[in-house]
């Protein structure tokens, strides 16, 4: 086989055979296929796309390219849970305990966040002692006794996806539906849950900018599942505004503990709550939706949710009296409220510009193995369709220093649209994606 | 500037600005812009396309990237010669010696030959000491001196066109018609003559397939040289069946030689002083068509064409006794006659197959760089729309043993095409492309 082959099959619209797939995706992790062929074929899937099934080969070919933890011949059934990335997006921190709590294992790998701010696994090391990178061994170990674990991704895994993705960056080949789908699915496949939920976002702070997009996106994953055996859905969900208040990685980490005792703002808890519930469903832990959702709230008024969250960062080596008393989790040197500089109804909150002040902050990372400044960040006062007061609270910020705030405080501002009349409030959930 | 942005906005369908696109040339040349960066731009380049201003850029930019011999600036006017390429394709060699005896000087350098047969230098290779590697001073020296010079292409000509071949040759980026263009146009831009006439060849044997192919190619071309201030004329002319007899690179020079002397196959004799006399009609040195048909008419009874490629091949080393003796040129030890199969009007042959099966005999490379044979190759003995009896002479192979010739007799019977009717005759020249 010769990649030159392969790269004017797919340059010309032609579907490529599983065995060139395979074929293609080996030779590259192993080096044989210059990065150069690699981005002309990309560019190619760019243009022309892929079917089904050559998505779920390229998918399954990327998740073989590495170790497999098959986490569900150790216990099933067993989650998985993943979003497709948002401003102020806490909801596996909420998700993955609540779920757990009512009795289904929770399996989860994630990596770092790249933007806005930290990933899952970021806003966990919020909590000193707390260790993200496990064995394969230890991994399975504490998934079967805690019924959750929520591990960083091992560089083991899939590591032909890290190769891809790395090359995409820089070869303009990212925004490509297909090879979103088969990235994030290669992932999941190599762990091996039994079940899997999708959050795809969109709006002005997600990756797809439009609901369409984000349902195509769904649908391709959806379908990945299938053809893979691994029980997928996915919900589409809106990221027009920022989710829920808090924005940053001990922030957010303290929200997510909130929305576990049902004192959540109540966008980003009424979203975590159907998530569990939809799990639960899955699963066949309830039989109905309405059984379902009646388990997930009886887990918030008893607290078990925070109790397993609790659980997993003791196991993972954190202390679990920040999840009791979230006042320990590190704090920024200094907080500065921003007011409302006019009176109305807000009519919107940039989500993009707000991840964007964020990072600035020091609570996302502008490039890969950055350390990430825990302690930062910014906590909405007000969201979508309130009315203020000029001089209300708006928005307070959590910085090292005065100098930061000062230097932020006009893009902060320009983050929001006001109206003089009661503006529409976004719904959450817009559809979900059954297989 | 960054190379990511510059490769989404050609994917995105937009046109790169002329400071975009040189900064892309400079950078790549200079090894500050990876292969893999370019491999995608490439490729969205051959989706998106180029528009006449873009395509215009590139070829500069790409010209300006090394060596430029500014030819005109020695000499005025200077025509340069530029064939697509084409099997038995030995018209450069005819038509530049002929509008040198009728004063109009030809500076022109050629590539290597990759495929079916030599280029032009590897064709007068054939000619013991004959050197095609001449620097620029011997370059200007010898035009100046006998009005022609025909030299191989130094690698200090638009090296940045060099780059960017090979990688496209390896990432399925060559069929794309600005990419083409600008290719060509670059090294005769750096060459830098006053006038330029490129035979742009279509059909079974051509790089173009179809006449519309060959159109805007042709188009394209004359447009940059248009833009580029050098009178650039197109002719649009057929590559159904090989051009002649003679295939191969002794053979080929033999057939110039008689061409020179009016003694050449109809077919490419006819398009030789075609293109001879366009190209005295393009310089002012005719005043009109009937009359530049008329001077090359004239040099061709008296022989001063054969005088003048004499006089270049002495003047770049090579001993001329070979023109006026071609049966002085390096032969193969094998000549086997194939002859008719059946009986019937040939009605087709198959240029590209003749090419391979002429490349397998050694006339050609499948590899840069390698050896050829000057000796090997194939004369045909009857050309389309002739009728021949069951064994007539059919096609004469030259080789170096007789194993090859045996290994080729079937592909070389597969060639042809016959009918018991008399066949259509392919026309030679189908149109000419003026800016």
């Amino acid at each position: 086989m010769q990649a030159v082959e392969l790269i004017r099959k797919k340059r010309d619209g032609e579907a490529l055979s599983t065995s060139e797939i395979n074929w293609l995706v080996e030779q590259y992790t192993r080096g044989l296929v210059p990065d150069y062929q690699i981005s002309a074929w990309l560019m190619a899937v760019y243009w022309r796309g892929m079917d089904a099934r050559e998505i779920g080969d390229l998918t399954l070919a990327m998740a073989r390219s590495g170790e497999e933890l098959h986490v569900r011949e150790t216990i099933s059934p067993v989650v998985d849970k993943h979003s497709t990335g948002g401003v102020g997006d806490k909801v596996t921190l909420a998700v993955a305990p609540l779920v757990a709590a009512c009795g289904v294992a929770v399996g989860k790998m994630t990596g770092r966040g790249l933007g806005h701010t930290g990933g899952t696994v970021d806003k966990l090391e919020s909590i000193p002692g707390f260790r993200a990178e496990l064995s394969r061994a230890e991994f399975l170990q504490i998934l079967t006794k805690y019924n959750i674990v929520l591990a960083g991704q091992s560089s083991e895994l899939a590591p032909a996806d890290g190769k891809f993705y790395a090359l995409r960056d820089v070869t303009g080949t990212v925004e490509s539906i297909p090879l979103i789908a088969a990235s994030i699915m290669s992932k999941k496949l190599a762990v091996g849950g039994s079940h899997l939920l999708l959050d795809v976002k969109f709006g002005s702070g997600a990756f797809m900018k439009t609901l369409e997009q984000a349902r195509e996106l769904a649908r391709t994953m959806v379908e990945i599942g299938r053809a893979a055996d691994m029980h997928t859905v996915a919900a589409i969900t809106s990221m027009q505004q920022p989710l829920g208040r808090a924005v940053g990685n001990a922030l957010e980490l303290a929200e997510a503990i909130a929305i576990l005792r049902g004192e959540g703002p109540e966008d980003v808890a009424e979203l975590c709550y159907h998530e569990a519930a939809e799990l639960l469903l899955m699963t066949g832990k309830a039989a109905s939706a309405d059984e379902a959702a009646q388990i997930v709230a009886h887990a918030v008024r008893v607290g078990s949710g925070v109790e397993k969250l609790a659980q997993v960062i003791a196991a993972q080596g954190g202390d679990p009296r920040y999840v009791e008393q979230p006042r320990l989790l590190p704090s920024a040197p200094v907080r500065t409220l921003l007011t409302a500089p006019r009176s109305g109804y807000i009519a919107g909150i940039d989500a993009e510009r707000i991840g964007l002040a964020s990072m600035a902050l020091g609570a996302g990372r502008f490039k890969k193995g950055e350390k990430i400044d825990p302690r930062t960040g910014l906590v909405l006062q007000a969201k979508v369709g309130t009315y203020l007061h000029v001089g209300d609270p708006l928005i307070e910020v959590h910085a090292r220093n005065d100098a930061e705030v000062a230097a932020l405080q006009d893009a902060l501002y320009a983050c929001y649209m006001w109206s003089d009349t009661a503006t529409h409030v976004d719904m959450m959930i817009y559809d979900t994606i059954r297989p």
